[in-house]
């Protein structure tokens, strides 16, 4: 994995081991049983994440995870002392890593590999390799220098530095033809260890049907069924249908693990008849990482690029701000998360205004690559669960990207089964136009009383509950005509959902007046 | 100062320490002189944030700083130990900070107080104090469970405890006498020792006239003038802009302190001819926070809080989103801060998608009590820093509430002058309609270049810049249908900006169909 801002790859790493130890623990070693190596700079040990994902990975004693912290003593804006002066060694001591201070050896590689191989060893804890290293080595004016970190080398100082390791200076791209047989010879070797796994795979696989179709099925496209809400079975607040949709998947599903930061009872995480992720339990069917909702964001990430887990991660919705930097990171990578939000509603019992979500609706919705869904009933989560957890599609040829799904559900009971039957996902009896409401989530409740006092003053109102403005958007032409008139306010002027980037106010498009429905982006 | 989320209280509190020991350094200990106290729970300190300001205190040795951690081993989900085995101790120390841990002693109180004493008495590092406690203590049911966290207490429960304490099992409210005399004695004291202060500060204003200046505009509200770039100057990125505004104002505003997260030269926040803030120079003009954005922004909300300086924070705007549960506190509390995102365009140089802001503006502008400010060339730069440097408002009399400001500032260099008269905050020649173009920030010079294009076609276009959306519905219904006809398809039909906190689709306003000029609440 490769990640752009800083103390992202941090805490992906630890999403990584996790997996890797969940399947180890979870399966066999046969298919699954490897190190995860992250090489860190000073901004990532600098980032509030580097603590979440480090104190995390220090509970769970992750200790196949071997991270090597290029202290080059320079940040942007000079040296690290201008802003730093933790002690690190002691800082990832005190979260229970095993560190192994080397010091200014980044040229010197047997010493290098004795490092590696000593953290290796280490199964019980994590490991930090602190390595002085030096920017822009050997550069003869740009070595130690915060330049080095953001500019890019002139033609003069790339050609100096050239000379001074002995590289032909004319010549722009250069390997040593020494190289070339030990970087070829890798290649049998690989494609050895990999049918060797490939048949212990297969062994495995052939020892019980539910591995085999969970190996079919790429672990995480397993299902179970998607359970059904009555009427008899009375009110029920989302997020108490969410842990019902959860456990129902649980058995056919053997990559499922939810987890949230410090709210899985509140939010619906804890699988029924299952212990939390531990030291003595590492296959345990959902985690706790205590307050750290950004460290689990981006650790969730790490699960689903390292594959085998579909991670599912529940916080309240107002702490999406917190998770944001991580969320973002896996829209842009289409990483393969379900985060579910809970607590979608300023009724959100007493915490106030700071628990309060009002503009993250807004805010979320505005970011590309994410699969919004904000279901008004137990029935609407359960579907959005299936749409969560459905495979991921390896190309992205639908004009919104698979990736992560967001499906943000709500802590008041919602009346169930008594909403009318256009309040499904499926399309309503007629179109709705002009004066009819569309409405998501909690919302929909609200527009039931509120069509319901209109019809007793004579007027009658459709009702469209609308989960997902991009699901709606995948759908055809036809379909979104068939759900609304062209003649709807909402699809003659609404603008496209403002995730263009671009602040300048849009005018609304023409089609009113266009004979064709209108391609409503919404 | 009460915060809500985790994490914010905790960093809140190094903002009012480096407050306190700039305004001490850079005026007298006469007009401030104080310890900051501080009481952090297991949470705060699993929170991300709370590592990015304990380094940065560490670093700073703040020494008048003074924590209590209240250890309770009780979250949310259960017992700290299913997620957090942090050695707290051994890690603050690793930022350098004097740890006390003092043990089991809830209760004692002359035990607290001597451990508060020696804290106090510790000038050279921050002190933490390391306090086991116990959730719900004395309640015979409820004492160390996870209950006592977020329930309420029954009211059976609450009459056994009650027993226990041997209070009074009816009264609702119940002080006891004894208390009284002591409580009241402190409102002599504290009288008496405010005219202490007020005599030394009226001692401090009389030796120079910008002290008094300084103190009659409450210290941030002055100003220095508002720069003028003409079209001689040449093209001028705005993040360069900002930082010539700050130059200009710096000497009359004597509160004023700019910083960045690692960013300072990138934006613009390191004043000329002054140093960086540091243990040697506290009193220095600028700051750097590492890579610390989300402390950054609780810290500069400390700052607001505590009085006497006026924070300016600077990063890319794409960190908008690490920043933004400090943001949201700020806006939710009103706190004076600016903050300057630059790099507001996805031309930002070789960073990459990860860096590229696209949906970040529509995520902030959906903030409450956020005045966003898209400065489009170098003046409207020179007017969002006046507007965001004005003395903060007491009263929250207009529709949009004073406080939090950010203006946002473009890397690549805009033309300045070359713009037509029009972009300019004033109001433009005449009222924009359909068919002629909004634009803020970057975009505008892109309309600029569109309208030259539709002149050569024979059309001619009005081009609006819109700076502020909240600044602009500020005005009265005048001003906004002098800049903008009733028919502007932007009035007609734009809904309001998305901070209602629903997510239902919202129907446009009917106001095309009345005669007076829409309220348009943009």
């Amino acid at each position: 994995m490769t990640t752009g801002p800083l103390g992202q790859g941090f805490a992906n790493g630890v999403g990584l081991g996790i997996a890797e130890r969940w399947l180890r623990a979870h399966f066999s070693a046969d298919v699954c049983d490897h190190h995860t190596y992250v090489v860190a700079g000073d901004g990532c040990l600098e980032e509030g994440i580097s603590h979440e994902a480090a104190s995390l990975a220090g509970h769970l004693r992750l200790g196949r995870l071997v991270y090597v912290y290029d202290d080059n003593h320079i940040t942007i804006d000079g040296p690290t002392e201008l802003a730093l002066n933790d002690n690190v060694a002691e800082r990832f001591d005190a979260y229970g890593w095993s560190v192994d201070d080397i010091g200014d050896v980044a040229n010197d590689l047997d010493t290098l590999e004795a490092a590696l191989l000593r953290a290796r060893a280490e199964e019980e804890r994590p490991s930090l390799i602190v390595l002085r290293s030096h920017i822009g080595y050997p550069a003869p004016d740009l070595t130690d220098s915060s330049k080095a970190h953001g500019d890019p080398f002139s033609d003069e100082e790339t050609a100096k530095t050239k000379e001074l390791l002995g590289l032909p200076v004319d010549e722009t791209f250069w390997c040593p033809r020494t190289s070339w047989p030990c970087n070829r010879s890798t290649v049998p070797r690989g494609r050895a260890l990999r049918s060797e796994w490939a048949a212990r795979l297969d062994a495995w696989t052939a020892t019980c049907p539910v591995r085999g179709r969970a190996r079919r099925s790429r672990v995480t496209g397993m299902g179970g069924g998607t359970p059904r809400f009555a009427p008899s079975d009375g009110p029920m607040a989302t997020r108490k249908a969410i842990k019902v949709c959860l456990d129902a998947t649980h058995d056919g599903l053997p990559g499922l693990m939810p987890g949230s930061a410090d709210l899985t009872g509140n939010t619906g995480m804890a699988l029924a008849g299952a212990l939390a992720q531990s030291v003595e339990d590492p296959g345990a069917a959902w985690s706790t990482t205590a307050s750290a909702k950004h460290a689990m964001g981006a650790v969730m990430t790490g699960m689903a690029d390292h594959g085998g887990t579909l991670p599912v991660g529940g916080t309240f919705f107002v702490f999406s701000d917190y998770m944001r930097g991580a969320v973002r990171v896996a829209a842009l990578s289409g990483a393969h998360v379900v985060y579910s939000w809970t607590h979608d509603s300023i009724g959100l019992g007493q915490d106030g205004p700071t628990h309060q979500p009002v503009e993250q609706l807004a805010a979320i919705r505005a970011m590309p690559g994410l699969r919004v869904i904000r279901p008004a009933d137990a029935n609407e989560t359960a579907q959005a669960w299936r749409i969560g957890r459905r495979t991921r599609r390896p190309h992205r040829a639908r004009p919104v990207p698979p990736g992560p799904a967001c499906s943000r559900v709500h802590r008041r009971p919602r009346p169930r089964g008594r909403a009318p039957r256009r309040l499904r996902t499926r399309r309503p009896g007629r179109r709705a136009g002009p004066g009819d409401l569309l409405a998501t989530g909690s919302e929909v409740p609200l527009c039931v009383d509120a069509a319901r006092l209109l019809a007793e003053a004579g007027t009658r109102t459709r009702i469209v509950s609308l989960p997902s403005w991009e699901l709606f958007a995948e759908q055809g032409d036809g379909y979104r005509a068939e759900v609304l008139t062209r003649a709807s306010p909402c699809c003659r002027s609404r603008p496209p959902p403002p995730s263009v980037g671009s602040g300048t106010p849009t005018t609304p498009s023409a089609s009113t007046t266009s004979g064709r429905p209108p391609r409503a982006r919404w």
